[in-house]
Order: structure tokens, then sequence, then C-alpha cells
């Protein structure tokens, strides 16, 4: 007997129709032999909701009260389709984060798991029910008090979940078909990709690919889950994230699906700050950095180059395109400290990243990645490479034609258009 | 330093503004040089709108799962007062009716307290916090599940908490002025009461008066709780509930309020059965009455009669109109086994009662009562009393009517109307 984890995010669960439709999924998920587990988000835009009514109280709400708030969310769904799937023959026992042993540190509202102790959710589903757990909240060891786990919160506790109850499957249900080769708004040609390593995933999600968290693919391949990411409204096979690049996937009869060697394209927009005439000493770059990292911003991509006969250097980096303004005015403030010549700084550029494990493998990507770009015309700025990934920084205008191009170059391309639904793929 | 405990409805927190209102009357209460503890109901109308999505889903909701489900609301509304005391300087505290050691039986959906233990709350308050107690819900001994208190519990919440916190008083804010001496929409001449014992009160909310819930005035008057019910729209003094007779109330300077003789009219709908021609032998009226409890109705008031000449008796009761139906069906069907000759069943009659501990040491009340009636023209059908009530049944018409007469015979009426709110008193 399998055991598998479903979550379901917020528009899985958007009203009382969806929730049926979700109740005879896992209904049907258990009567075909297999114990499950199911993690649900707030009911639709209810976060989002609840975000606006306290924000009509206060500017500034105390953060173990928005907690509170928020997690009221998932209480209601859970509810819910514990009800449902009990109106269809099964019985249901829902566990709220506590309840299902998620006890994380004090941070409210980015609350990190410190332990996962299911054993009520073991029980339940010993019994013969379905278990049913709130996502994205949890218990503070230190206050006993109710977090919320932030961004991605839902998937992770599922991935969670999945790790410490030895699941054969965590299935993190979504509104597309899985994740692409590309984003299919940008690339029409963009094909659903079968099956990838958590490697290569925690690649695309770290560089702009919006379908799954990168914490809980981090959770994922850091505790060897097996995820499959697939549609709520569909029973098309997904995309499968296998932590042990050695595992095969097989589905149905037949030979076990291919990992490629290139999994797919990522892209962000980003912010770009380039600070010119540093002179050449040492300690300048660490001041630069430390000015930055005062002001709470995380840097991603950073080059530097010298000038040998001015003895100055220049240093660009990119950064969030939200810590702008911040990281800016900081730096300025700084220029007579550090004695740079000058600062420049664009709101936005493109972030383009190839990913995949099969790099490593296989020389000659590179030179196709640079090709392609040179022959599409593209201009790039910064380079940034790791053992499985490419990256490069474009114009902002440049972005979406660089991943297209990309796309095509690689061999990524499907014979047909992407199905693309109204959904943002979370 | 006062303990003062204050209650609030759910039409009193239905939005953000009305919130924040609430958590200005709040803060000026602890600036007065009190400890708070503020117990909320959910915002206004959600557990209906819960109720709704519930019952879009499933026809049979499993009970657990409903107390999840509904708890949420009132986990909303506390986090979000919270949040509105702290933005006007004072700090604030949230619980969760387990967090405020509300322990209950095991009885989803009308659990009872078995155990108070508002430990964590008088810490808060000892830290200089205002403590907020989610109204409603508690946590189940046995189960340690989430579970919900029924009609009135909300009140009984505050009334619960006051007690084991030995609070000096329990305000009970509604949408009207306080209690009234009749149904102010019935009789435009009602007086807001000044003060009654939790004696007359509990007369009063059992015979059809809205405005405090039974259960929580029956709390009040066990553990020696004073209530002071009044609205929460003004600064107005409401209606004092006291619990020892000898207690007296007094407002600023001057004389202390006196009790009045009578405190008020209390009226309710009822259906009525009258059973005809029983044989007047042992266990008949037994047997009655062992089918009507089977069946799970309640009787109020029970009048019967022998009729000497052909020793049939017959027996007339009343009884909660939605239990009519399924009381009348199964006492048809036990005709034959009990032997009577005839039902009639009346789905609504008038019950309309005096209440006043005063009537104990006043002869005279009864004489005053059926004389008004009789001058009204008003027809009694059955009469109940108890030392400090008069109860009659009438016609469902001239309900309205017997209660404008016997308020005015008493003297109950003012000088003035009755100013009514729109708010239905809760």
């Amino acid at each position: 007997m399998s055991l598998i984890v479903q979550k379901y995010g917020g528009s899985s669960v958007a009203d009382a129709e969806s929730i049926k439709r979700v109740a005879r999924r896992v209904v049907e998920t258990k009567r075909q032999g297999n114990q499950v587990v199911v993690v649900v988000s707030a009911m639709g835009d209810t976060t989002d909701d609840l975000l606006d009514l306290a924000a009509d109280i206060t500017d500034h709400p105390q953060d173990r009260e928005m907690d509170i708030l928020l997690s009221s969310g998932e209480r209601m769904s859970m509810a819910l389709l514990a009800m449902a799937i009990n109106q269809l023959g099964e019985t249901a026992q829902s566990f709220t984060g506590s309840q299902a042993g998620m006890i994380t540190d004090a941070i409210h509202g980015k609350a990190r798991l410190i332990e996962v102790n299911p054993n009520r959710v073991h029980e339940s589903l010993d019994s013969g029910h379905i278990g049913i757990v709130a996502g994205f909240q949890g218990m503070s060891r230190e206050s006993k008090d109710i977090t919320t786990m932030g961004r991605g919160g839902s998937d992770t506790t599922a991935v969670a979940l999945a790790a410490a109850m030895n699941a054969d499957v965590c299935e993190i249900y979504t509104d597309v078909d899985g994740v692409f080769t590309a984003d299919p708004r940008v690339v029409s040609r963009a094909r659903k990709i079968d099956v990838a390593s958590s490697e290569d995933m925690l690649e695309m999600a770290a560089n702009g690919s919006k379908v799954l968290h990168l914490r809980s693919v981090e959770y994922a391949r850091r505790f060897g889950v097996k995820l499959h990411v697939r549609s709520s409204f569909s029973e098309k096979e997904g995309t499968w994230v296998i932590p042990d690049p050695e595992d095969k996937i097989t589905i149905q009869e037949g030979e076990p699906l291919e990992q490629p060697i290139i999994t797919g394209l990522a892209h962000a927009t980003e912010a770009r700050m380039t600070i010119a005439g540093i002179p050449d000493e040492p300690g300048r770059a660490a001041a630069i950095f430390n000015v930055v990292a005062e002001v709470g911003t995380n840097i991603d991509m950073i080059v530097q180059d010298v000038s040998d006969e001015t003895k100055k250097t220049n240093i660009s980096f990119t950064l969030p395109s939200d810590d702008g303004r911040k990281t800016l005015e900081a730096l300025e403030a700084q220029k007579g400290a550090i004695g740079f010549e000058d600062l420049d700084f664009t709101p936005e550029v493109g972030k383009v990243s190839l990913v995949g494990g099969g790099m490593r493998h296989h020389p000659g990507v590179s030179a196709k990645f640079f090709s392609a770009l040179r022959d599409a015309g593209i201009n790039i700025t910064l380079i940034s490479t790791s053992e499985i990934r490419v990256s490069v920084i474009t114009k902002i205008e440049d972005m979406e034609r660089a991943v297209e191009a990309l796309h095509t170059a690689f061999g990524l391309d499907s014979e047909e258009e992407a199905t693309v639904y109204a959904g943002t793929g979370r």
C-alpha cells in the first residue's frame, strides 16, 4: 500500500464546487488502495482578503496576531474538505498545523520548520481515515503560538509531511499541467517537462520558474521526496521531480522516463547596480557589500573588472527590483567613504537561465548558448554559471526574445503550441 | 484596580470600522485604570455564512469538522481586534478558547464547560496587556478537539471567564440599551430596566426575553457574577443583573438603584397540544410523557383536569413550535396503546409571563394580572406560576395585546416611547 501526500492550492479549493471536485479526486486515490494525506491552502483569495482586512485596521499589525488571523483560512478549507469527503462515503479527519506536528521556530510570518511529528496523522491513516492537514501553518516550539510559514508555505507543509511520513510521492496540484521547459506565456512552443532532478528544479525555481516554490524543492531534495506536479483539472501525468537521478520513473508499461540533458529555461526581472571607478585597494569591495547587506538586500550575480591603466575597478551586481531604491540611497550616502566615482542603476534587467544537470557531461552547451544569443542579436551584460546552469543578464526588452531563441536552439520546442491556462501556475 | 470582562457580539464587530470602535472603547476602559478582558464573537454574519458554505457541500456535516469550521470566525475577529488595540498604543494578546483554558465536554456543536483555567489570560493581564478571548469555543478534555458551545456561547464564555477570574463585572455589549420591561417592538412604552436580580432575569430569559441568553444568566447566577448589559453604541448605563439581591448598584453619586417589585414581561410563541378523553388510570399520563420525551420534545407548561362523570382526563401542554409535528405524529401512533379519544394541536399560541422577585412579598399580583387581562377581553387557556413568575397561554392573535395591557396595568409604561434600534438585541 502506498502513502500519497496531495497538496491543493487556493485556486483548487476556491469554492464549494471546487472543494467537491477535490474531494472526488482524493476519494478516488484512496479507493485505488492508497493511504492519502491531503494538505490544503486557504480557499481562493482568502489569504489576500484577510491581509486587506488587517490593512484596513492598522499599518503595523502584530505578527503574532497576523498569524492567528491568516491561519484561519486553512482551517476553514480543511474542515469543508473533510465534510465533502465524508459526504462521499469515506471518512476524513482534519488537523491544524499544530495537531499535525508541524513544529517551527518563533519567527511569525515566515516560520521555518524545526521538527515534524505526524503521529496523529499516522494514527488517523491506520484507522482507515483520510488525513487532511492545514497548510502554511505550524506551532512555535518556544511560545506554543500559531505560526505561518510564508510564501510557499503550503507546498513546504506537504513536502515536509511526505518526508516525515515516508510517503511514496508528494503530488502538488496546481492549475497548469506541470513545469514547462519555459514559461508557456512567453514561449508558445514550451513543452511540459516529464521528469527532472530536484537539483535541476532547484535551479529553475531559484532563477525565475514560478510553478514550484524554491523552499519546497529544497526540502524535497534534502529529504529525498519524490514530487509530482500536476493539474487538478485533469488526469494527465505532470512533471516528476526526483531527488536521486539514478531513480527511474515508469508510467504504466513501457520505458522509464529519461531525464533530458537540458531541463529548461527560467527567466526573471531584476535590477542592476554598477559602481564605477572604485580605487583598486583591499577592503573596498567588502565595504560596498557591507553597505548593501546592512539594508537587507540580497545580491544575486556579481561581476568585477579591473582597469590596468587607471588602477580602478568596476563592480556590477544584480538584486531584486524591490530593493533597488534603498540600496541606491545607501550607496550614495557612502560615496565619500568608499571613494567610487559613479553609480549606475538600472531598475529592470532580464535574467535568463538555462538549466540542466546534463551540462556537466556535455561540453559545448556554453558555445551553443552564446551563439544562439549572438545570432538573435542580443547583448549580454553579465554572465554567471554553475555546474548545471548558465545565466546571463540582458536588457529588459530583450529578455523574452532571448528565452525564445535559446528554447529553439536547444531543441526544446514542441510540435504544437502549449495550452496556457488562466492560472498563474500556483 | 478592577478587572472587567467585556463581551462584544457579531454586530458590534461586523467590519473594520466597528472593530476600531470597539478597540477605542476597550482602550478607554483600560486607561481608566482597569484590567480588561474582551470576549468577541465572529464578525457580523460570518457564522451563518460558514454554515451556508458547509450546507453547499453536505447535508450531514461531521460535527468535529463543523466545530473546526465555525471556530475560525472568532479567531479572525479576535486577531483583528488585537491589531486595532495595538494600533491605539495599548498592547493586546488574543487567545483561542483552548488557550484561555475553556475546557469542555466532547459534545460538538453544544459543548458544556467543565472547567475554566484562565492562567495564560491572567499572566497577560499582569504583564499589562489587554486580553482578548475567542468566544463560543473551547477544547474537549477528552479528545483535545476544538468544540463550539452552541447558542449563547459567547455570552457564556464571557460570564465563565468573569467567574473564574473573579471579575468585578461582566459587561455584555449589544445593539440595544439594555433589557427592557417588555419587548420595545411590541410595547412602545417599554422602559429600560436599571437593575434586576439574576433570578428574575433567568425567568425573563427562560420565557421569551431575547437580550440575554438563558445559559449565561444561569452561569452568572450560580457563580455570583454581576452582569451589565449595555449598548456598544453609547456610554449610557444599561441593565445591571446582580446575583445577590442584597447587593446595591450605585451609579456615580446618588442613591443606589432600587430593585423594583416587578422586573418586566416576557412573551414567546409556542405550540399547544391537548389530549382529550384519557382513561383516568395510573400510568396513562406517564405513558404520554414518555412518548413525548422519546421524540426529544421539551414540554413547557402542563395542565391536567379530570372529569368526575366520565372518569376521563384531559392533559394540555405547551411545547416549542418546531417540535409540534413530530410530537403529533408520535402521539397519534400511540393512540390505541394509550387509549385517548382526541388530539387537538394548535401550532401557535402566545405565552405571556410577568416576572418579579417582589411578587413573593406582595400579594395581589395575581389578582391585578388576571383583572388586567379580563378588562382587555383576553381569554386565557393555561396558567402556570412560580414564586416569582405568572405565565398564561393566550391565542396567538391576543399575545401582543396581552403584553401591552399588563405593562400598563403594572405601571411599567414610561413617559416616552422607547428608542428601538434596528438590532435584534443580540
